[in-house]
């Protein structure tokens, strides 16, 4: 059987489009509420039994049976041996990527990750004191779908923040590891890690046991299991978002090869069938061009079956009235990776209002800024770019107001507060303000 | 009946003082499962049938009869209208609170939400692309509980961040309406309102309806069932963190006087019988003091009855060994409001890791920052200070990273992203980074 990628093709200019294209970019993250009840019942156990409950659901979920918590822990000297298995090319690459993670991250946090103050002309001094989280918890998927550089980018903003503790864990079906992802957690400096998984592992990290220390937030990708139970403990620990199927949008003008871009599409297509790559472009013969690309490429992909069902389901091949069209599409769907592959994105860069990450030009591809460029490659998918941001040292910070008022100061904040506590009606608010008042 | 605020009296010597320090920080944010099927349905409703949803749960829920969505929209003029009807008093005391809290913001944004980027050695551009949401709700509770102040630090932020649309939602049980909130969103830019409330409420603002516009984030606190309402709608827009009830923690070295104190604590009291004061402080003597003025000017405030309950049930006088002990105690509470009332507060400040906002020195009461000293007023609560942070600009503003790699940069980066990619099994993204190699 010939393998067959043919996003549906639609145009502005067409009658029908709002109606394709919002069909097209629908996608349900509507919870399943057996998986609910389960997550439910399993943080409930944890959080009374605490090891025991990991133990009995690690046996049970991931085919590993041991007898105490401590068969369970990976220890710094496993981590670092992992790293020296591995060939030196992948060392190399995974140093390389780390460290140009750390310079981006250590950049983020200089231009808008520190404490700052200053007084006003009645002596008070405002500011804002900028803190690491204590200890944070990074959940990294097993199985299949282990990625080594999810660890990077999870751990490396915690510890660029100054965070003390960094707890991973990752599940080991059947006791499998991933010498790539232990090897990744000895790069990104991880303080400890436990072979745990699913719901039981974010119920451990959340309310602690014995053995695995509470954590103050968890972030990272897991399963649905995963997701709901970081869901349910929000509150208790701060999360990350929970991030949807990946999506890729290729904002085009013709002067990329078109080859370039049809992989660029594959790229995000082979993560998940789920996955949405769209391609927009003023420009039909390049669209032609792109499609002619896909199919003749298709074919030598190891991935080529995920990346036909992600591209016939999920993905599209726009064509705009303009660029300037172009970027107004991309605004209202807010992609997650979004290329402008162009031979001018500075003119189009500033019309783009919603994105995760951007990136610019034809030698801009989406997967260099997935491993090495330096920039987070967790992003916000299912257009909750519109609000949220990509992972970042600000996750793994938080601030705190500072105010000290001066005599002074309290003589003429005090009748202000004063007047407008009793329009509240709240009384003990203005006397409190009143009785720093001198006369 | 004579009213008594005798707030448990703790010592960090006694050998129970774990145990009772446990049970009295105690509070938990269970949802109630009968809350939670009735917010499910009203968002579904309100989903498929719109206004009309919102016209019947408006009638039902706040006893206010309309017949058009028009009649619950609240205009410009009606706004200023409300303003201009305040005694000149509250009018002046409404605007300087809200010119201070916009600069303090304006700060904020200036020292910590600007754009920024930076080109490596190999000429690859990378930085930090911040901007506004383009449209935020802002949730204000009606009835009994209505602050005008909450109106201030919810809308500023988002002015000043850029916001476009700041839409405001207050439900008006049988049409009432509180001049000094419709004030208050006239000084504030709100750029509309509307006369509805509860889940309703949050439901169209999430979903838009024909008459209110879809929005990107919700921010604002209500009771259970706009808690209930929010945490649901999260990923289809964005929410600020679900507030439990109010905190301060005092940390005295007894150089106050102690009526200030006393008051302070009333002052967090006076809000709720679930609101938390608590005192930490080396010094016996003083805190009988303190003991001494809750008895004495209890009977004098008009909310002594709130006042009574909330010391009384989760109130605590806290005897430590040292003001380094109080510091580290504060740090476990993670309060939302941290008094540091003594004559060298800077000493103590460095000691602190985890609180919403610090007030510094005897002359900063907290209900200073509360109106008018410039900071927010929206502040982390119930320990979530340790991974949380105040409402601010940047919680209307979000990030897109920007990447532009040379065709020199793409040569190294290529390599390094190939590598990894591989080594993921991800063969798309690994040939992505390969043609744009010269060689």
């Amino acid at each position: 059987m010939t393998l067959v990628a043919t996003p549906v093709r639609l145009s502005t200019s067409a009658a029908n489009f709002e109606a394709d294209f919002k069909a097209r970019l629908h996608w349900s993250a509507d919870t399943d509420a057996a998986i609910e009840q389960r997550v439910a019942d399993i943080l409930a156990d944890v959080k009374v039994r605490g090891d025991a409950a990991v133990l009995d659901y690690t046996a049970r979920f991931d085919a590993l049976e041991v007898f105490d918590m401590n068969s369970l822990e990976l220890t710094q000297a496993e981590l670092k041996a992992a790293f020296e298995s591995l060939p030196t090319a992948q060392r190399d690459a995974l140093q390389a990527a780390a460290s140009r993670v750390r310079s981006y991250h250590q950049a983020q946090k200089k231009a808008s990750g520190e404490s700052w103050s200053y007084k006003d002309e009645d002596g008070t001094l405002l500011g804002q004191k900028v803190t690491p989280l204590d200890r944070v918890g990074i959940y990294v998927p097993g199985g299949k779908a282990a990625y080594p550089s999810s660890v990077l980018m999870n751990a490396i903003p915690a510890h660029v923040a100054g965070v003390a503790e960094i707890i991973m864990v990752v599940p080991t079906p059947r006791g499998e590891k991933n010498a790539l992802v232990l090897a990744a957690a000895y790069v990104a400096g991880v303080s400890r890690a436990f072979t745990i998984g699913g719901a039981q592992a974010v119920a451990a990290l959340a309310y602690g046991t014995a053995t695995i220390p509470a954590v103050d937030k968890i972030t990272g990708p897991g399963n649905a299991y995963v997701a709901a139970a970081k869901r349910r403990v929000f509150g208790t620990v701060g999360i990350d978002m929970i991030a949807g199927p990946s999506e890729i949008l290729v904002l085009a003008d013709g002067s990329t090869p078109a080859d370039w871009v049809a992989m660029d599409l594959f790229s995000q297509a082979e993560h998940d069938e789920l996955a949405q790559s769209i391609l927009l472009c003023p420009d039909a013969a390049y669209i032609d061009a792109v499609q002619e690309a896909i199919t003749r490429l298709l074919p030598s992909m190891p991935r080529a079956e995920i990346i036909a069902k992600s591209l016939n389901g999920r993905g599209a091949l726009i064509h705009t009235r303009s660029m300037q069209e172009a970027c107004e599409i991309s605004n209202r769907i807010a992609p997650e990776h979004l290329e402008i592959s162009s031979n001018e994105p500075h003119r189009w860069e500033p019309l783009i209002r919603h994105a995760g990450a951007i990136f610019l030009g034809a030698y801009t591809s989406e997967s260099l800024g997935d491993y090495c460029a330096g920039p987070n490659h967790v992003l916000p998918t299912s257009g909750t770019a519109r609000f949220s941001s990509p992972l970042g040292v600000y996750d793994f910070q938080k601030r705190s107001s500072l105010i000290e008022v001066s005599q002074a100061g309290a003589q003429i904040l005090g009748k202000i507060a004063a007047e407008l506590a009793y329009g509240e009606g709240l009384q003990a608010h203005a006397m409190a303000a009143e009785m720093r008042l001198i006369d």
